[in-house]
Parts: C-alpha cells; structure tokens; sequence
C-alpha cells in the first residue's frame, strides 16, 4: 500500500476517502481537512480568539494543536470533574501538553475544579441530586466552559468533537426524531443572545480512528481510558453500530452526517433561524445572569439543589 | 407473568407495549391493532376490494388470513420468481393456505409465474441482465402487482410489511438521506395517476416477532425460510441493530417509524402533494401503458433488454 501523494510506504488507508498516506502526507491531509471545515462552517479568523475545551484524551488535545500548528490564537480550559484517578491520569495529561506544547506558542491553560468551586466531585453532586452522572456533567461542562469563554472575552469555544460523536448523536436524534435537538445539531452554533459564547467543533469531518492516528504519529501524550461514567452508554452503543455499517459501507458515518447537514442547510438560513428563537426565549439568569429560558439556569438550579442536600 | 386481559397464564411478553397476553387475548390485541392502522391511515373500506401480495411467508399469509377474518373482500396475488427449491416451496405454502383457510371465504388466488410469463426465472433474467438479483426481483414485483390489481378492478393492494421492515427501511433512507424515499415512505400510498393502484400496508404496526407469534398461535403454516437471495442484504444488517437497539431500550422500533409518520404528517399534507408530484411526471409506458417518468417503464426496459441477450 503506497501513499496517494508521494509514493512511499502508506501507514494509514481511508476506504471512506478511497485512499492510503504515509505519516507526513496523513498528517498535511488532515490539516486541510480542519482549514476546509473551518471555512465551510465560517467558524472563526486568525484574529479572534478561541478557547478550546481539553479533557485530556485524544480529540481535544489534537484540536488545540491541530489549531496551534495553524496560527490561530488559542487558549485551552480543563474542567477537572474529581472523578478519581480517571481525573488525575487526564489532569496529568492536560498539564503535560501544557508544558511541552502549548507553552512554545504561548497558549494558556485555564483549569477549573468542580470539587474546590462547587465543594464537591461530580459522581458526589449526581448522587446528592439523584440524577444520572452523564447529565449533571453536562450541565457542568456547558456553564463552566461558557462562563470562562465570556468572561475572559474569548470570540469562540472550541470542542473536540468528531465525526464518530456527531454521526452517533445524530443517530439517537434521529431514533426519537428529537426536532429540538436535530435543529440545533451543527458544527456552528451562533452567540445567538448576550452571555452566550459562540461554539464550534472544527473536527466535525474526522473519524476518531483519523484523530487517533494522527495523535500516535504527532506524539501526543493522551488519555487512553475512556471516562469510567461513560460505560454502557447509548453513545456508545450507537458508535459500535456506525462502525459496524462503515466496515460494510465505507463512507456510511460521512454520508449521513455531512448528507444531514446539507439537508439542514438547504432546508433553511439556518444560523438565522437558531438566532431568532434563542432571542426570543432565552433571558439573564436571575442568579448568575447567563442566558437560560427558566428564571433560573439548570447550573444555578442544580447547585441550590444540591446545597440544601448536603 | 399473567395476561393483561384476563389474567390467565400469558404466552407473550411485549415490553414496548409494557404488557403481555394468553393466546387468545393476544389474537385480539392484534386485530384491534390492524384495524387501527386501517382506520388511521384511511387505507379501504368494507366495500373495496383488496389484492394481497402473498410470498408464502408469515406476513404476507398472516395479512390475508386477518383481513378475511375482519371481513374484508380480499383476494391475493402469489408471483413465482422461479428461485429453485425455496420458490416451490412458498408456492406449495400459498397454496395449500388457500385451499385450507381461503377458500372458506371465497377469496381466490391469482399466480404469476414468472419463468412461464417472462421465459425466464429471476435469477437468470438478473444474470442477463448484470443486474443484482434483488433489484430485479423488486422491478418484477412492483410491476406485476399493480398490473394484476389494475386489470382486475382491484381498489387497492395490499402488502404484508412490518414495522421491522419500515424501519429498517427508513434507518437505510436516513442513513443516506434519501428524500424522494423519505418522501414515499408511507403505508398509505394513495393511486396518484390512472394506471396505479392504491397500495397500502396494514401491518406496519406490528413487529415480526408479533407477527411469527400470531402465525404459530393461529396454526398459519407458512415457508419459514428466507429468500437465499437476500443473505448478507442491507436491510437484514438495519433489522439487526435494530433488535440489538430494541433489546436495550423497547419501544425503539415504534418510536422510529410512527415518529416519522407524525414528523411527516405535520410538515406537510402529504397525499395531496405525492399526488400532485406524479400527476406532474408521470405518463402511460409506450409500450405497455402503466405509469412511468420515462418514456419505457423500467419493466419494459428490462424485458427487452433481456429480450436482446437470450
């Protein structure tokens, strides 16, 4: 198997692409997939400034250096969420990057920990307020990430999310046609209202195999382990079944999320339309004042929930 | 684990409907669930008269033996596609069901022998062809169907698809985003132009599980086998993960499909519009003069060019 552009031995082959590179050709091939995604969606420019959401594993470190790499000003923020050594290994991790990487480009680390500001881990929160884990981390990942991003001006939030995570939600959404969801599923989500950071997820067009290998050949020090939370998940399940059609089907998780964000782009002006309905529905929360369509925001909800159970 | 009804020993579990049933109670919960299929998609009358398409399996028998026994005036149709041992087989099934149950209610049988008709079987006419043995078979059956319906008087046809079938069908449109699919995917499709019959699909809200557990209950002797054409078919992967996904959560399939029936009733007055699209395209066939978007039909097309290469 040789490589598509200069020949020598290949270390990767793409069926979905109908091609095979060598590591700095794969390496260069995912760059320009990360620029044409960037510009397809209208993500950001050089001069603003993003604030890219790390968890230590493979995808959001290769994002701030796939973005580090490309010129653009970036920082990095770490919500530690106390879940035991899982937290510490990928605490490690983000540090590490820090260090070694990120800190020749000039690039800052924010870190937020869940157990010193909110007084406890997040298994501890999920069970004083008798909810899932997996929720209650989302709702603490959304605030925290977009109160750091607004209050230290950042233009954007970056996530890591890639196309495995997009097709697979995509695939629950569409299981239970959640319209909600489905409309607001896009690589590009405007600062629809005041408060509100914008956010984008520039690998939208990489499999998490392409992210993992690019990760090995770029030297990335990244956290193996999946998030002990995350065991038996829907996600995941949904992950092994688009894996499973993409080995019969090349191209199958492409096919249906870029198809999906074709139809959702020829269906409507879209960014206009999110817009429109978020300004109409959301306002200030009374508590902490960032948008919410409740008087108080689900964060602010939780936290005095889980207060008065302590 | 008692019936629901009459708190006997129940023989079948549904967790999707959070309730199981003896025999007969089980029986009856089918039949109220054909008729309200009936009702909510308007697909005939007590006065119309209806053709099945029966293939010998449980579907398809099953759809005839609880139309005749609500009543209805139902015939069938059995088309022969010449596949060896399994296409003897079925046939013998459809026939001896007649003879046994159909006959009681002076419902007929028509047959279409395709290897006598066309001069060849399916898979010859595909290998002539170059053409998949499954497309080919679909072009046959569509054809035949309507063409017997139409020349017979019949209002409407019928065919024995499930909520399995609709659903692994719609998860293969979505996954491909297949609009002009997504947009006929109904079981009422209403006879648009002069040369189509009304095709309808009584069954779609019962899942094959239910089906094969009516057919053993109700002593239906049906050819178990499946087609061996359709080893390693697309549609038998969908029908898989489906169950896999049923498994974890009940309710999966249901919510799919009569999701994206409610989804596609409230964007748009269906009928009217499928109706106002072909009445646009379509126009008698030159040479046999059912409907098509060409000039020949693709049955047409296909009998001559398998006519070119004997």
């Amino acid at each position: 198997m040789l490589c598509r552009k200069c020949k020598t031995k290949a270390v990767i082959n793409l069926p979905q692409h109908n091609r095979a590179f060598c590591s700095p050709c794969f390496t260069d091939f995912l760059h320009t997939q990360v620029i044409r995604g960037i510009k397809a969606q209208n993500m950001f420019t050089k001069n603003e400034r993003i604030l890219v959401a790390v968890s230590g594993g493979k995808d959001s470190l290769t994002l701030w250096q796939i973005l580090l790499h490309l010129g653009y000003r970036v920082d990095a923020l770490y919500v530690d969420l106390g879940i035991g050594s899982y937290s510490e290994k990928s605490r490690e991790k983000v540090n590490r990057f820090t260090h070694d990487v990120a800190s020749r480009y000039e690039s800052k680390l924010h870190i937020h920990t869940v157990e010193e500001e909110e007084g406890a881990g997040i298994k501890d929160l999920a069970n004083l307020l008798h909810r899932p884990t997996c929720s209650t981390c989302g709702t603490m990942k959304r605030y925290q990430f977009n109160r750091v991003a607004v209050q230290n001006d950042y233009d954007v939030m970056a996530t890591g999310h890639n196309l495995d995570d997009e097709a697979s939600r995509l695939l629950g959404n569409v299981l239970r046609w959640q319209t909600e969801y489905l409309d607001k599923q896009t690589p590009h989500l405007p600062a629809s209202v005041e408060g509100f950071a914008r956010k984008v997820k520039p690998l939208y067009r990489l499999t998490e195999r392409e992210i993992a290998t690019y990760a090995v050949i770029n030297k990335i020090d990244y956290q193996v382990e999946e998030c002990p939370m995350a065991k038996g998940s829907k996600m995941l399940l949904y992950k092994e079944m688009l894996n499973r059609l993409e080995t019969e089907s090349p191209g199958t998780k492409q096919r249906f999320y870029w198809g999906f964000l074709e139809k959702q782009a020829t269906a409507r002006q879209q960014t206009t339309e999110i817009v429109d309905q978020d300004r109409e529905c959301l306002h200030p929360c009374a508590t902490c004042g960032q948008p919410t369509s409740s008087e108080i925001c689900s964060y602010c909800k939780m936290m005095a929930k889980a207060k008065t159970r302590v």
